[in-house]
């Protein structure tokens, strides 16, 4: 039996350390760069380097192929949540368990290492060294795949329209696209670049695609579901403060029942989509389960 | 004789046009790409593109290979200053001649295209076609050399230092070292990328680089004397700001004629890198008299 618990923590701890390399010392008197590590190795659930990882595994590839790309998203991740937890914006103070970025350090500063995380995720990527031509190719299809995700026609756009929602009534299509721009995007990329990188075929990206089409929309529904039930102290940030807000959800739209059948159709549908892989995939069928069982 | 107005009239409008093809059509029902559109089409100088152009042809290059990097470098430039301007930060109303994009729009929407263009800004580089694979490498160093310059070893950190020196009297070092981050790295990448691009040796590169370091800390020089004594209406930004703001500027430590003089003899040491070129550098030594005596 394949033991996620010990495989995520394994990953996790590979990722951190990944990370902390990539920034200057832990003891920089650089406000900026304090700034930049604080939010970044605050210890989220590095869902999506975790997820790049395990698609380049799954196709056969060495995951250590992916962990600069891994880190990159990870990057890419904080960034969204600084400038997303900014007082113009969701206006959060908790966030993994501490205070938000703006709160522990300030606004200015909050903004610029946002900026700048996004800008070394970029950096990374360019640095990490390709051994042939071939390979130098495949870097800029990365970083192609991932600007476009995080962008106007993608992440960003989703936060847009997750802003502009705020006391409006969604239907459950309006949801889904917000959604699926805002957090599917870049969880469908970090899949998509793992398969990359590990060599994936055309059949096997478009397998994996549709799995994490799926396992992204899952993501967002069990999110939704814990802003209602979960506990807050265990989340490490606010609950009940879409409904606050007065923000359409999965449970404001479907109810709690019918969202949380709606979740576990889209996991087994992620499941089905990778049938045809072997067991390297078991590291993906264990994390589509734990994307809705969670409890963080 | 070299006409530098007819020259940087042409190459603005190769660079609006080129711009203008790089994000959905104006007419967009879309807030967050009217709002990209509204700050990045707004008509600056463009000194970056200009200088990444002319750069590449002092070494020999057709300037279209440059064209899609002097874009990106706008667009990184204009994501700045939108940033910059925030509340948050140098709190600013009027910026080339118009509504600052959080006024014209909001706070939320202001952060988000700024870090659209950003985002934006390496998509555009990564998805230039490159005709062979010895490009694609180039590419990923072109990337390297901007995300290196706009992050937090370079702009990012100078603005940094610029919020942190309000009120705090610099010495003229110092004043230097904020300036040599905010604004010259990005000015430097700008002429090292297109010297790249145009196929520069060694020794060329060196010399550009050269030219850059000094026009980058004169285009400073010349910013803070307009800061004093410029005109806002023809500058389409506030003057006596710095002051306000009791920021350090060269005219505060060194003095109006010194400061003056300062400007003058980095554009002759500008102007002395660049000896060895030929009659193709000329838009590169008017571009430098340029920078100290424009008049906005």
């Amino acid at each position: 039996m394949f033991e996620l618990k010990a495989y995520i923590k394994q990953q996790n701890q590979l990722i951190d350390a990944s990370l902390d390399t990539m920034l200057p010392h832990a003891q920089s008197p650089d406000t900026l760069v304090r700034a930049m590590r604080y939010s970044l190795l605050a210890g989220g659930k590095r869902i999506r380097p975790v997820l790049c990882l395990a698609a380049c595994e799954a196709v056969g590839g060495a995951p250590e192929k992916a962990m600069t790309v891994a880190c990159a998203l990870e990057m890419i991740h904080t960034y969204s949540l600084i400038h997303d937890d900014l007082p113009a914006m969701d206006d959060d103070r908790l966030r993994r368990g501490k205070a938000t970025c703006h709160i522990a350090f300030d606004e200015a500063t909050a903004i610029l290492a946002g900026d700048a995380l996004l800008t070394l995720s970029f950096e990374i990527i360019a640095t990490a060294k390709p051994p042939d031509e071939t390979a130098a190719a495949r870097w800029l299809q990365v970083i192609r795949l991932i600007a476009k995700a995080a962008g106007y026609r993608g992440m960003i756009q989703g936060q847009m329209l997750d802003i502009a929602s705020e006391g409006v009534d969604l239907a459950a299509g309006e949801l889904e696209t917000m959604h699926r721009l805002k957090t599917g995007a870049l969880i469908e990329t970090a899949v998509a670049c793992g398969a990359l990188l590990g060599g994936a075929n055309q059949h096997q990206r478009e397998l994996l695609d549709n799995y994490a089409r799926k396992i992204g929309l899952a993501f967002q529904v069990a999110d939704d579901l814990l802003n209602v039930e979960g506990n807050p102290e265990r989340m490490g940030k606010s609950t009940g403060t879409d409904s606050l807000r007065k923000k359409s959800t999965y449970p404001s739209v479907l109810g709690i029942q019918a969202s949380r059948e709606f979740a576990e159709r889209l996991v087994q549908e992620s499941l089905q989509a990778l049938e045809n892989f072997d067991k390297l995939a078991n590291p993906l069928r264990s994390i589509a389960r734990y994307i809705i069982e969670r409890k963080h």
